[in-house]
């Protein structure tokens, strides 16, 4: 496979461009039975949806998402549900100086030497508008995780290039366009937004995202171990250039005698372990930061090379999110969920139903 | 697949559990007409090997590896390679207390959930024993790579506990019990690891690997990308809570015009990628970083409950490493190295070989 | 993975109802750089395609193929291809009956059972319709393979019921309605179709589909077999009941001395191996003969039961092919383009591009 | 991957090669819980085993296998289950004249030129001998499909060359070594096989494979049916050349009105089906009837030519089956055994343990 699908059992296939007709992905393997609208995956699109803050791209995408198949009557069949979300804010302009040269910290370079073409339209299949088909898949992931076993899986901003924000309350999270958990922060985030966007810079994040309520037992070692799953979606995610998982890269200075989740009748005492022992889903929270590197798409002047090794400058002008970290919430949650969704139904290939619901201790 | 294989083209499927009667693995896909023997896996399997310094474990495993099949006449013949390592040194010894309690910060309480039964001599399939199939598995891959592509795979270690160790040249690695590229520290890392010792604790540790020589153009775009198979592949690593590729986390506080690497005629000018543009190989060295946590398995007394949820006091006797993070550096280049044949032969399936050896500017 | 995956490397992922809002496909890991349109796709479709004649079904779809994805100035770009064809003709009608009961020889009784719901439109996910992506997606796979090797995939009707059709010219096949390589016996297929339709009934046919060209080298054994992939593939048509590679069940009666090829310095003395031995094609025509049961769906009244299990007679009125062997002649000869394709990647993979090109003797 | 592995849920990965230290498997995905000993998986071996009669090969192998992983005290925990059979009757003897040409029907022309290497020692990987591991590794699928679903699996011999073996009784089957389930023909077998023997010849075969008590609602529509994946296993079996699912060839000539099976509140009418019906399972027996070649390696002198393309003379001396149709009994069974099992795993998967336990009408 040349890497455009997403999961063993409940497997995502995604396609399109940024400035094509469309993008889209094929959903297969989602159990049958559980009702399912184009609304439920509208909702989770409209939080990435770009244009609803000052502080993200201006791009005017309405996200509208069709269901081609998959569901009769409200309720999904067990076969493929295809989704489509047609482009629409495709704005005619000159491309040629972005044809022939590569932008720095963008994939026109090694797209260029893989395939021998690429599509320079928006920056084509390696645009982050793909991480909509995304959030598209994990909302009907999502779903089926909390009607199945009442998961909750939720993200948010910890911090934003040297300002660190604090977690308050989950009920901040979708008062204020920068997924902070405290709404206390945010006029100073704005403030610094503002100043990285007046500077033509853009500036980096780190999230956290956490799903509650995860059975114990999920999780197939020793490759496809949950964390190493989480590891591989949330890598994926464009501009993610870290990932911990639990105590993460604390660690390296911790002694065995702190990290060590101790056990009592009451439960874990501790979460160092982030909710993954051995691979495996230990019960506790799914505990998952991420770090998210800064547009890489920037006003100011920089050093290149086109396509004959000759020297350029460019600037990108455009609409570009001057923080990508900022809509990037919604799309860790969605691949946390189909990572979740994938190692459930393999959980129950195995094992079957029962070792889920009835834990042996 | 319950997760014992790594790989889709170079495929690993690992097997055995640490006081079985073995352990190993098949490697199917290996390109035919390679030299291969023994003793071209055994050299690494000797770099990760128990009891080689008084700072690990003391157990005593040969670790020698049977080739039993794919291989005739000294070359690769294209059908699985199939490698067998029996165990030798399995002390005979009660492990009751240990198979009806779980032992803080293992996979004792989640495999016992997950399979309603499970192997507790040594941790059974949860062991790190099981890393000396990847370095075996690693050490052919690791081969082709170096005789095809010239790629040279290096890792050592950059922390144990708070000690930085700083980089002063390859060479010094291989020196030294600790992996580390600087053969001054090693006094003061051998005091600070018989202090741990002592203390019946154990500590975390950080180590570094890097890929040279890569062409560009590897890695599947948009879920396969090369990083995101690098970060599952890491993370896969027993003990591992935490990734970075290039800059990693140190990309939150970064500007746009820091981070994005620019190019110039000469090549580029930084590398905070670390070699990955858009998921692909850019033709840099690779860069990545890993967390370790600190051993589990620790003579101090923890608490903890039986398979009756009721409370008892683990302490864990027996020949542990004080820190599992020093004989992960082999393990980090063998899965770093597993990734990237894998890559590569996807890479010429779709675009075939012309497309590496010939980048078009 | 729930099925709807065809391919390792080449792989096609279809979803779509009979009479839901249309079917398509994604197409990952088409190799880049081929010249690609709408157009190249359209004319497969248009072969199979309904209600061409009086012998096959008159339901009146334009089976227009939409590229949404892939293709950027008139070439693929190595990213997914999606395919989208819209569903036009879906006549309102009461599906009641149907809904409501399982037809003899139909796929209702048993999705229902699987999925405990099913759509019961046309046949829903089940209905042959969907056939139309194989063939869509069969025509990349087709265009590559000639462009890149020269492969001609070509099939023809052998029999329909008692009436056996001689091989006389490929020319002939794309002149009748029949698929017929014999342009005399098209009278006497005329009145025998008219007899079963007449007679409200249907009946099976027999068809032969060869591939030339094929380089020596294709298939992974031992298990994914290039004749393993080819029965996999065929057996997976909706209502193909037999497959014999060469000689097929002709073999049973053969002695070792006859079936065994010779080979000669001119190369093979016969080919009763069908192009394929130890699951690797030889250089030789692939040769494939496959059994398709006669429609399920006729006016003749038949015994049943409904979902509560009550006994009901059922006759399948409507837009039916008498015959759906005759259709299934382009479906075959695309679901034999998608193995070779995926095998020419895999074999590509493993052993570069020379060993295809340079045959070693 | 490059075509050892079988199964997507539970997971066979082969190698091995005829004359090398030994060939095994890799079953991985094997349902936790289960009893198994070596015992449970000997028997069936034992069944396939050369030199049990005069009718078939007499090389000496006791096929004794090892279980080197995945049973711990008796029971399967869930983990990679490694299964090991030494060979040890490798007759030292001259393999130049079979090295350097090319046997008739046989893979050693397909494997140099895919390869540009072979191991031409008893014919290496592409050996009979290969079958030993999915008979093991079926051994084990068998004893899981029969404990939790009650499954039974038999095959029988229905012809010999020109002899239609009929069936009468099920028990008969293991009192002969044609795997005829009908004793009063075993003399007419035994003077028909060694006619062909004496004539330094071999024949073809048929067989028929029947599962019972396999529930409805098995089997992934639309490329990963049933059917479809019998077809890939039967076809995947060295020398198999047609696969039929119930009625088989016999429908091209049968009507609509017939084929079709009708349901009445009792049950099926009929099973022309073959116990599948779009690509699912419907709860009747499961009917596969496939075709074996005539061995290949016979002591007729053939035509060939050898590496330089030169012409030689062979003629094939050694202890090889004259009908290698007479031990595919068991491989048979055990290739559907393992179709099942993934099937009844996806199925899991999809829709839980309820659906099949439950059927729902």
């Amino acid at each position: 496979m040349s890497g455009n699908s997403f999961g063993l059992l409940f497997t995502v296939t995604s396609f399109g461009e940024s400035h094509g007709p469309g993008i889209g992905c094929v959903v297969d393997g989602c159990p049958p039975g559980m009702a399912l609208c184009a609304e439920d995956i509208q909702v989770e699109l409209d939080r990435r949806k770009p244009g609803t803050s000052r502080h993200v791209t201006q791009r005017r995408e309405e996200d509208r998402v069709e269901v081609l198949s998959g569901v009769y009557e409200g309720k999904t069949t067990g076969t493929p549900i295809a989704l489509l979300i047609r482009n629409t804010d495709q704005r005619s302009r000159d491309y040629g100086n972005i044809a022939d040269a590569f932008r720095p910290g963008h994939a026109d370079y090694t797209y260029w030497h893989k395939y021998g073409i690429r599509d320079p339209r928006g920056g084509g299949r390696s645009s982050a508008r793909e991480t909509a088909v995304r959030v598209a898949a994990g909302a009907i992931a999502k779903k089926w995780l909390h009607e199945k076993f009442g998961i909750v899986i939720r993200g948010h901003l910890t911090q934003i290039g040297e300002v660190a924000i604090p977690f308050t309350d989950w009920a901040d999270v979708e008062k204020n366009p920068f997924f902070a958990a405290d709404s206390a922060i945010v006029p100073t985030l704005e403030h610094y937004m503002d100043e990285i966007r007046k500077s033509l810079d853009s500036v980096g994040a780190r999230l956290r995202v956490v799903a509650e309520n995860v059975p114990v037992g999920w999780g197939e070692p020793v490759y496809d171990r949950l964390d190493a799953e989480i590891a591989y979606a949330m890598m994926g995610i464009n501009a993610v250039k870290g990932v911990e998982i639990g105590a993460g890269f604390g660690c390296v200075t911790q002694r065995g005698s702190e990290h060590g989740d101790e056990l009592t009748p009451q439960g874990f005492a501790s979460n160092h372990a982030g909710g993954v022992l051995g691979g495996i889903s230990s019960g506790q929270p799914i505990e998952v930061s991420i770090a998210i590197k800064p547009t890489s798409s920037i006003a100011t002047p920089r050093r290149s090379i086109d396509k004959q090794g000759a020297p350029v400058q460019l600037e990108t002008h455009g609409r570009h999110d001057p923080c990508v970290g900022i809509r990037a919430t919604p799309i860790a949650e969605a691949m946390l969920a189909l990572v979740l969704i994938d190692h459930a139904l393999r959980h129950r290939a195995q094992c079957g139903d029962v070792s889920v619901s009835t834990p042996r201790i």
